[in-house]
């Protein structure tokens, strides 16, 4: 499948080498090409720079958002959450009638760790997206865990963990669930509705942050029993 | 041991009768003690009134909060988010040097379901009980599972999920865990930190509320998966 990956952190990277790695064609969409592959500083948790990274995955083009968006017969949204907005905007018509997956997390690092949100009880980032993109097919989904953890739920626990989905397009809920069972290989995924739902896993972030501190990994995830 | 439980709702009742069950001699702080023990009509979930509860569990007193507050040695704060903070100035000095386990969540429900946080980001309501009774030990804990669960763990999955906690006072935390695997039988209990981490565990009720819509449930609990 033809996929475009919007955003080019981390999580942009774990889903564009995964993907490549299943055998689809996959193009980036950054702001401003030339500078995201002259990028040679090294990330601030210790990651290789961009053009490192790409080295490793020449396969993967990078694109301006609008050509990746226009490209992709699906659509992650890997923005930061406070770019996500514009980003998006930036990625245009090219996501109109599209599964648009959207992983970003309305977190605010200005004021130092922990992250506050910025959108919160009565929004959500995920709502917003869907607002200003009605023609997107808006699913929320995989913003609950790390990035290696979105891609290879096998690293943890065998896999037996769970993830959230929330969107207005039921078909779209459908098709995204399958891919990340076929892809990645998620066993275990709640539907908690429409996108309003996006607010439960988005403010979720709140104590999957406190946890990550208290267990002093990111490599964890809930499980929900019943 | 002497325990009072501050709030004669659901989460009080439960937690009453289970201690009361396991020997210990409690009393439930109430407002209005006259009105309470009148109250006849049945709650919104067609749970008892409190006079048909109380006939049922005739050994446990209902004292002002100010008395229950006096009396126990340990102390559970189950009021309604709203009604904790006036609750407990109510309580007053009673509270002085005891651990005062905080169960409350700031929740809203003025404007229908689902309820919202009155609380985000960069305050809690553990924080603020904590800050307004600084001679008091709080340490939230099980304000994230529905109030059957807080007392009996084993009623999904064989106990298998997990609690958390959260407080300034390490030898309080310490003891309230002991209490909470001793007497209900908790086995998976994590520490996220400090008063400021019931930041983590109260938002996540936005997740665990649409959650319960989805599963048609309350009694389900999340499992931290390493």
């Amino acid at each position: 499948m033809k996929i475009a990956v919007l955003g080019t952190g981390i999580v942009g990277r774990t889903l564009a080498a995964a993907l490549t790695g299943k055998g689809h064609s996959v193009q980036m969409g950054t702001r401003d090409v030339r500078a995201t592959l002259a990028r040679t500083e090294s990330g601030g948790m210790g990651q290789p720079s961009f053009s490192q990274w790409h080295a490793e995955f020449p396969q993967v083009q990078v694109t301006a958002l609008a050509d990746a968006a226009a490209f992709g017969e699906l659509v992650f949204c890997a923005l930061l959450g406070q770019g996500a907005l514009p980003g998006l905007q930036k990625a245009g018509v090219g996501l109109n009638g599209k599964i648009l997956v959207d992983i970003s997390n309305p977190l605010d690092f200005s004021q130092g760790m922990p992250p506050t949100l910025t959108v919160v009880n009565t929004d959500s980032l995920g709502e917003q997206i869907q607002h200003h993109f009605p023609a997107a097919r808006v699913v929320k989904t995989l913003n609950t865990v790390a990035a290696p953890l979105m891609v290879n739920p096998q690293a943890v626990a065998g896999g037996d963990h769970t993830l959230f989905i929330s969107g207005n397009d039921a078909d779209a809920k459908a098709a995204v669930t399958g891919y990340l069972r076929e892809w990645f290989g998620w066993q275990q995924i709640i539907d908690l509705g429409d996108i309003t739902t996006a607010r439960g896993s988005e403010m979720v972030l709140a104590l999957w942050i406190r946890l990550m501190v208290a267990l002093g990994t990111p490599m964890f995830n809930y499980k929900i029993m019943r």
